[in-house]
Order: structure tokens, then sequence, then C-alpha cells
């Protein structure tokens, strides 16, 4: 790790990037590519402008269905049809240099062993900047392409997702980083000593190991989360690295940014160890009137149909809000099995602002629960820089409003004003995303100890 | 699909590649780069040769495990560390244009879902030159990574691959070839009526579909698959679009070959629609001495606990033959639960040539059950030719010896004797892998019949 890293605290930066960008209407904007989100060429040239731009990491979501069950909504989206993200990452891989690479990787309709190996190859193919966002698949949608009628329970999948992350951690320290010797003359390939055996047996998964890959240039990717819940809150705290989250106003981002980092203190590890980013949906004018102009204009393209089912989706469960008034209050509703942080942010946002369904659904189709900002550059700057300087935030994942314009717009008009601020890096500090986000390298866990545990393998 | 396709009958090559390659010991080679299996830009290299060459395509074969359990052997070969390929070839689709890329994934130990949406995925990026060679796992060491104390019977497997390979076929046809319109002005993104819902409800599977991603340039990716038992002879007949196969003698293949083609009839496919591809390893030479002298140098590299180790694996089961002498005979052995018909090609082998165990492992340590051809590139020409035009061959798998200068022998010296022979494209015929190979475009099972199907994705 260079120099520097002790140079002052800067913002991370993240593109979140959504095949033709993050408002619901994106695909309809004039200048967004609206078959992007099967287009190699549109994510390459995403992917380049955050890497000049100096961007920490580019970010997929994923799920495993059609997003929407509202057929009349979903042909209206861009949402149905798009690259599964660590094959689309590792092509990524090949296109940039520095820029680091996360992909959504599902813990509840996947098997340890297939997602170690996998980020590990993606983090030896890019020269160590790969990094998992940890999530767990909360929809019906997806359940019932994976042999289930309904999705697991919340407290159950967080439990497997515990433990699959503990297989995966495991299965990432099986070789030491010094194993492979690959000596001609001698004739050894790896010294056997330096072979770890995971002999993992727990509630959900008996996985044996050693995986198949060396130890990759990160030793672990870098380890990503987006729950908000309690639970998800904890586990986060334990095992998280980077943390993606959702937050409306300045209050709640601060609120729960000093409740993680004295969760992450309580467990025993650095508070600088857990880089917390929420989501932040700029729309970038020259002059405010020039940003809500923009933002109006996407606005008017959001088809009632999709709003109202984007939003009975967004609350989750069984709830179906075109059977109420559009015009009328946001109704009261029973906690649903689906993603509970997000929920209860939808319900105080209505009652806070006493808003309609229709006014709900204008909110939250650009950011989707997300921080909203329309200004100047120097606004946008502005605000970035309160959550970033008061404990509301270490940096952001931006979800541009359409792609590649919007991306393009915080890319060379944002940056740059965070950069004359000293805010933001102007050259990349290392070579992996670990050394650029400031986080430490994971010693293997055996390291330094007796390495009886590769003679089991013969056994 | 060009016109080149009325041209007469060709030679398929596809470029099997293997870490530093096909030879146990190739990675002792002097010219070999030992540290191949997690090198992306040995692996461009690779794939470059062969694209040079106008190989139809190049292939990776995979294990869900360390490919020995035997530590002392496992430990002085190069099969512990190498990229999961389906990673590996998405970064390879951006270095090449035209070869196709061909991944192992097994049917085993991943769900359906998750595999037809990555090769999908991969077609997409590629621009149509994907292909699944469709297996089932049959060790112990991968059962042990995914929840197993035992890998799965034969009978078994095979049933949940046909399975598995209806549920891939039938996501693959989740949307009609132009469902996606993106017409900005009316603001329909798909046309719901070119929508399809699966609904599969089988013994191992219940997938509901649909793909999350648009049907993939070929239609369906390219399915190949390996299995020679009866089991798998049958499923090769149904599904498969390319074989790729171990022979010993022509005889065998000439037997193999007549017998799929017949099955293939049977099923109502035209024989033609799957290509017979066996495994050939080449030593290549100016002079016949001088190939041998090239492959009794690798020979004299492999290591006798390597060997052993080799061949007790590729019987499979639970044999161990560092019991026995290692200049005794073959032993006589019950049937496994290991690949049967690989077990029955080593054992007839034996007995045909009256084979000690030092010799049957040295037979099988290049070629591994492959066809050995060590030749100038006339003679291996001559070969290829007689099994190609005989009813042996539709085109061959090629295992270089070791890598990248095996590869690039073959391709520099046998490619133009083959294209002298007019055996040989000198250019491709088309853009996607299925063009060049001569296999038609799936159509849509839902094509041109009455869209009920989209109306139950609402229900």
């Amino acid at each position: 790790m260079s120099d520097n890293n002790k140079q002052k605290r800067q913002i991370k930066l993240g593109a979140f990037l959504m095949e033709t960008g993050h408002h619901i209407a994106a695909w309809r904007h004039p200048d967004a590519l609206a078959s992007g989100g099967l287009d190699f060429a549109h994510y390459a040239e995403l992917a380049q402008i955050a890497e000049r731009a100096k961007f920490d990491t580019i970010f997929f979501a994923d799920s495993v269905s059609v997003r929407d069950d509202n057929l009349a909504s979903l042909s209206r989206t861009a949402r149905a049809d798009h690259f599964e993200p660590l094959t689309l990452l590792s092509a990524l891989s090949v296109v940039t240099k520095q820029i680091g690479l996360i992909a959504t990787v599902s813990t509840t309709f996947n098997e340890p062993y297939n997602l170690a190996r996998k980020f590990a190859s993606l983090d030896h193919l890019s020269g160590g900047r790969a990094g998992w966002n940890l999530v767990t698949s909360n929809t019906e949608s997806e359940a019932h392409n994976f042999n289930f009628e309904k999705h697991l329970d919340h407290e159950v999948r967080y439990e497997r997702a515990r433990e699959f992350y503990d297989v995966v951690a495991g299965l990432w320290d099986s070789w030491d980083d010094d194993a492979f010797v690959r000596d001609k003359a001698s004739g050894v390939y790896f010294d056997a000593d330096k072979l770890h055996v995971l002999n993992h047996h727990g509630k959900h998964f008996r996985v044996r190991g050693p995986l198949n890959v060396a130890r990759s240039p990160q030793g672990w990717p870098v380890v990503v989360q987006a729950g908000a819940s309690e639970t998800g809150r904890e586990l986060a705290a334990q095992t998280a690295e980077v943390i993606f989250v959702a937050h409306q106003t300045f209050a709640e981002a601060q609120s729960f940014y000093r409740d993680l980092k004295a969760r992450v203190a309580r467990y025993g590890r650095h508070p600088d160890h857990l880089k917390i980013m929420p989501g932040i949906f700029p729309v970038v004018g020259r002059t405010q009137a020039e940003a809500e102009e923009k933002f109006d204009a996407l606005q008017s393209l959001i088809q009632p149909t999709v709003g109202v089912s984007l939003l009975s989706k967004m609350i989750g469960g069984d709830v179906d809000l075109s059977q109420y008034p559009v015009d009328g209050p946001v109704p009261e509703l029973p906690e649903t099995n689906g993603g509970k942080s997000r929920q209860r942010l939808l319900f105080d946002l209505a009652r806070r602002e006493n808003l309609t369904i229709r006014d709900l659904y204008l909110r939250i189709a650009g950011a989707r629960g997300h921080q909203q900002v329309v200004g100047t550059p120097q606004s946008i700057a502005d605000q970035l820089q309160q959550w970033f300087e008061e404990e509301g935030a270490d940096g952001f994942n931006i979800m541009s409003p359409w792609l590649p314009g919007g991306l393009a717009e915080f890319a060379t008009l944002v940056v740059p004003e965070l950069q004359r601020r000293g805010l933001f890096r102007t050259e990349y500090e290392g070579r992996t995303l670990r050394e650029n986000l400031g986080l430490p390298r994971p010693v293997n866990r055996y390291a330094q100890s007796n390495h009886v545990a590769a003679a089991a393998l013969a056994g």
C-alpha cells in the first residue's frame, strides 16, 4: 500500500450501473441508450467514464428473476433484460485497469463453493479489483425460479447468509499467499504445508475445500453489504467492509453511520475498516433551474402503471397498491416478509410529508429510496461534503438518472468540484480495490499457525 | 448464415485449453508457462493463436474441486489452481472476435436458472459465440464441497442432467427473438405477447421463469456433451449438438460415430446436427524422430507418484493403485460409480497390450484416454483425414501437450497442411459459433403458437 494512504480522509465513490439508468423511466430519455442492458460497448463506456474520473468502483445490483410480476408495468420498463453481473464484470476487467468491480450475488440460491471460486477468479482476472455484494433474495419471483413456493423467512435467510459468508471466507484462505512455488527442477508445484482444508460442517452447509484457485491478489475480494435491518446491521458490523445503504435524510444517515461504526468497534474491528456509502441520485445542472428542468423532464416520462407497480414492489410482500386511489393517501399496511428496512423507510416518508400514492411513487421512481439531489455541481458537492464531514457517510454510490449522460455529467461537473475542495482523489492511491478504499488486506487465518490441516486432505 | 455453408464438409477444430497443457508434466516443460493457470495474458495469447488459425472454438474442461485427493501427487501437478471457466471466457470474449467459447459447467451442483442466465449473458457478450458443455459431477472430492458425503449415483446424475437441460433450454426460449421493441415514444419496452413463462414442475426442479435475459444471438448457446456410457449416449442423441469424446483406436471411433449418428436419426434429428469431435493429443515434429524426441522429453518429466495417482483417479471410485507394484500388471477391479465409459476404455487398453501400471500411466499421462498422435504435420493430417473421411469424426478437440508452444506448433504446422488438402477453412464462414459449426439456430418453441403463456405471469 502506498504512502498516499497517510493523506487526509477522502470521499469514496462508486458508480451504480443499472441498464439505462437508475430512474424508472430512464430508457425513454432522449439521450439514453434504450438497448443498454445487453450492450457490452455501453457498459465498457460507462466503466471507462468512471475510471477516468477516478471512481473507486463500479457496482452492479442483481436479481435472479425479472424484477416485476406485473406484466403491464414490466413491459414498460427496461428491467427485464440485462447481463448477469459476474460475466459482465469479467469482461469489463479487460477494458479497465484500476477501477473496482463489485457484483451482487445472492446467498439464498447459490452454493458457497461456486461463489468463492468465481469471485477469486475475478480477483485474479482483474489484478485485485473484485468485490462481492452479499445479499439475500427476498422476492417471490426469485423463489419461484429456485424450487420454492415462497421466499425464505427473513431470519432464516440471514442465518444462511452468515454461514455462507463463513464458508466463502474460509475457502478464500485455502492457500497461503506463497503456496505456489512452481519449481520445474524439483517438480514441486506447490508447498503441501501451505494448503488448508476448511472441513466446514454447519447447519446449512458441509463444505470440505480447498478452493481450486490460488489465494487472490486482495487475499479476499472486498465484502460489501446492503442490509439495514437489525439483523442486517449485525451481520454487516461483523463481516462487511463496505455498506451500500439508502437514506432519505441527513439525520437518518448520521444515525445509521454512528450506529454501525459503534457496532463495528464492539466486534473489535477498526471503524475505518467499514466504509459506509449511501446511494445518491444526482441530477446535475449548470443552474438550479436547469437541474430541476432535467428532473421534471424525466419524471414526466413515468407511466402511472409503472409508478404504482414500482411502489408496491418496493414495499414488498403481497402489497398491490393498484387497488387504492392513486391520488389518495398511502394506506397503512401490515409488516410483510420483504425487506423490512425499506418498508419502514417508505411508510415514514409518506407519513412525514403526507404524500398520496402518486406523490410517493414520483418521489421514489428516480432515487428509489435513496437520497435525491437536484442541483448545481456546487450544491451537490455541498451536500456530499456535509454528509462526509459530519458522520453521515464515508463515500457515495452514484446512481445516475440515465446512462451514459447522467454519469458523464457527474464525472465532468461534480467530481472536479470535489477535487478542488480536496475531498476526492486526483489519482488512484494503489492498484487494488482494497488499496484505493483504504482497507487492510486480510491475513490468512492459517498464517503463522501449525499446518496440521493439510495432512487431512490425504485421509 | 452465409452461402459458404453449401461448400463441402470440412473438419471442425476445438482448442482444448488446460492451464499449462494437457500432458500431466506439461508445467515442467522448459517452454511452458508454469503459472499459466491464473494468468489472463496467457489465455488471451492461446485464444488468439487459435483464432488466427481459424479454430471453431476454444474449450474448457472443469471440476468443482482440486482434481486429485492425493496430496503428494497434487502438489506436483499444475491442476490445483486455475480460473473458473465462465469468468475466464467472459474476459476472453473481449480479446477475440470470431472463435467460439465453450465452458464446462456441471448439472450436479448448480441451479438451472443460474446456468441458463450465465450462458445467455456470455452469448450476448460475445455476439453469439457461447457453448455449454453439459456434464455431471462424478468425484467424491466435488461432492464434499457441496454438502454430500458421496457423489450421486450415475443414473440419478443423468436423470437430473436431463431435466436440468429441459429447464435451461426452456428458459432460453423465454422471449421471442423480436420481443424487445424499446419504443421510447409509446413507452413500450417489450411486447408482452412475446414473453413466455416456462412453469416447469419436474422431479428435480420447479422453475417458473422467465429468464431475465433477452433471447441470445444464437437462440440457444451450442450444447456440448461428453458422456459415452449408454445413458450418456442417449442423452447426447436427444440433446447434444457437439460431442467431445475419447477414443484410443479408429475402430472405436468409427463404432461410436455410427452408433451416435444412428441414435440421432432415431430421435428425428438430422445426423449433421450432431458434430462428433474426439480429443487428439498431437506431438508435432518436422520429422518423426523429432516428434518422438519431444514426446520422450515430456514423458521423462512425469514423477511416478503423479503417474500412479493420475491412473487411479482416471479409473475412479476408491481405486488406489499405489498399493500394487508399479511394474506389475494392471489388476482386475470391480466396476465403480465413477465415469463408466472411461474405466472400460482403460481396462481394455491394458488387457489388449498387456501393460504394467507404469506402462499404462505413461500411455495415458499425455492424452489421458484420448488418441495420441506423435508425428509430422503430414502424418498427423493423414490420421485426422482418415478419421474424418471414414466416419470416425466430424472434427477434433486438440489437446496440446504443453502451452502455448504445443498449440502454436499445431496452428502453424498442421493447420496449413489441412488447409492445403481442402479439409479445413481458411476463413470463418459466419459470425456465430453455430454458423461456423454448421448448426441450425433453434426456432423458439413458442414461435407461431398462441401466446397464452404470457398471461400467466400476472396471475
